[in-house]
């Protein structure tokens, strides 16, 4: 299938990758009986949703209300907003309720459960409210043996508002091998089990158990007590998941075409038409790793040494080794960029060129909050 | 006014702010008797380029045709597309050009110049070319003294495609002094005048000599000989602006309005709900130095050592100095984030909450190629 009627810079999304992204960890999470509940933040799209759904219904995680709003009109009916909850963003979330949409919320302090609780009782309302959980030190939540987690989960549970807790083991990102992340994975369960039996002492038991990042999905075992596994990123891949080892740089999905505009022949630099605007500023793990993503040729093999090496606006460029030539690449030639973060790269289009064996598709995308 | 009403995390600009920052650069122009030419590529906006442009059908730059048709439909009509051209792009110029606006187009390459010159012929039609010129060794343009240029120019020439030359001075963003600034600027106007003076001798006359930066454009003296500057982020200005010396963090229109979500107690840190999909993950000049950008009360007024110090998707981390307790920043508190690049973090929006002292307006943006 040619690339050439595209007008470039676009989003290219890779149907059979993405499906064999979405097969990998639905086995996975299938081998250890485990729900999935798909993060859908970084496609943020109800045409790739129904493949990581399934059924539209199905349970699902978000994080904005426009996600919500967006996929709750689709059809998405178990919505987790999975961003600390303030009290502006309540009576939105009371309206996507009343639209017979069930929206869990999640909180890390007592004064979230109180207004959420008075909230409740102004309204005459209930909402299911998870408490987050830190497992490792990296963003929000509270420590299983903080002594707040009780008092939190005793407000709620009084209303009847309490339904669980929820982590996410963002320190996955931070790992340096398979055995580290698998250890990271363990380390993101004993947490959640740890609060969970410090709540069932106090005769507070949790519906859910949340647990979730890709590769701590992909790489876990067990999942003793836990009730769910949120990923998200898994779907389409990206460089960060292959450094980590969590895929392979062919399993990525998603990629940004782009044409060659220029040659700096002093410098033996290709000029591209994919600036940051078309990549973002997401310079991935190990900032020199991948410059703003690895080039690959218009069929999608990766063009080894060959790296997004600076951007800016409208403009990437790739510095050629020594030995390549220029007139590889005439102004004009078609290539493929594979993102860092998938997440921060679909976040800049909007939409996805649907590629296959035998058709093209197009599906649109959208942001806000 | 209260910002009490918006749904946070989203994007302010302060008018009179732009106001300000508009006046500014017209005055240093109106002095030098030089055209302004502004990029509209930052706010991409209609409503703000009636402010940059005084009259919608005075000269413009963008960085896209997405940007040339929008602004094209809201009545500009003398428009340069300053991204080396390629050939698959030939076609929508034409058809915007046959709306009736002047569409200027750059090039760096005798390949450029032959497949315009070839378009042009077989649809019998006129483009306006330039010649982009290299000043600093950044990215793209061919150096002064290359003899590609009198190639390229006769080329353009003979079938009445020249109009001139044009170079952009990105190196201003590398100077760490004003006067180094200063030095750049005169770097800029030398490189397109000896250009000039090179085509002169073989008798080929520019109509056009172009030169911009906002740096350069605000700091520049002379101007002898350019017949026109491009700036496009002096409107809004940024961290990146002010760590360069440019503006002052007070004449910053452009903040990302945030609420306080989440306390970690244990770090001292502020949870926010602007992440990088609000901030964008542009890290500004030095890396360290704003984090995702400084951090101001509700008002506008910085709020001295205090940054955005890490970032996830939905979710901004502040670490407290010590002695600053979370106290003073009640969960639902109000925020706002100063950008360390307008053009990164305005792109992540879909339009403005334009604030001023009595009303409050929203203008839309748009993105996209």
């Amino acid at each position: 299938m040619s690339l050439d009627c595209l007008q470039t810079p676009c989003l290219l999304l890779d149907k059979q990758k993405l499906l064999n992204n979405i097969n990998r960890l639905n086995k996975q999470l299938t081998r250890f009986n485990v729900t999935s509940r798909p993060h859908l933040k970084t496609l943020k799209s109800v045409d790739a949703a129904r493949y990581m759904l399934g059924d539209l219904s199905a349970p699902c995680t978000v994080s904005t209300l426009q996600e919500a709003r967006q996929f709750a009109q689709a059809g998405c009916k178990d919505i987790t907003y999975a961003v600390g909850i303030s009290e502006h963003k309540l009576p939105e979330i009371l309206d996507l309720q009343n639209q017979g949409v069930t929206l869990h919320i999640i909180m890390d302090s007592f004064e979230q459960a109180q207004f959420v609780h008075a909230f409740c009782r102004e309204n005459d309302c209930q909402l299911s409210c998870l408490i987050e959980i830190d497992c490792d030190g990296k963003r929000a939540g509270i420590k299983p043996d903080d002594p707040q987690l009780i008092a939190i989960a005793k407000i709620l549970q009084s209303a009847g508002l309490f339904s669980g807790i929820l982590t996410h083991a963002g320190g996955a990102y931070d790992c340096r091998s398979l055995d580290e992340i698998r250890a990271m994975a363990q380390q993101e369960q004993a947490a959640v089990r740890d609060a969970a039996s410090k709540l069932q002492r106090h005769q507070i038991s949790c519906d859910v158990i949340s647990v979730g990042s890709t590769p701590t999905a992909l790489l876990g075992e067990g999942f003793d007590q836990v009730t769910e596994v949120r990923a998200g990123v898994y779907a389409s891949m990206d460089l960060v998941m292959a450094d980590l080892g969590v895929c392979q740089p062919e399993d990525i999905a998603l990629s940004v075409l782009t044409r060659v505009i220029g040659h700096n022949k002093e410098k033996n630099w290709l000029i591209l038409d994919a600036g940051w605007m078309a990549l973002s500023r997401d310079l991935g793990l190990a900032p020199q790793q991948n410059g703003y993503g690895r080039v690959c040729d218009e069929t999608g093999d990766v063009l080894p040494g060959l790296y997004v090496n600076s951007a800016n606006q409208e403009h990437g460029i790739v510095a050629l080794p020594e030995g390549l030539d220029l007139s590889h690449f005439t102004i004009g030639t078609l290539l493929r960029i594979l993102p860092n973060h998938a997440c921060a790269t679909a976040a800049q289009h909007a939409g996805y060129q649907v590629i296959s064996d035998d058709e093209m598709d197009y599906w649109p995308r959208f942001g806000g909050w």
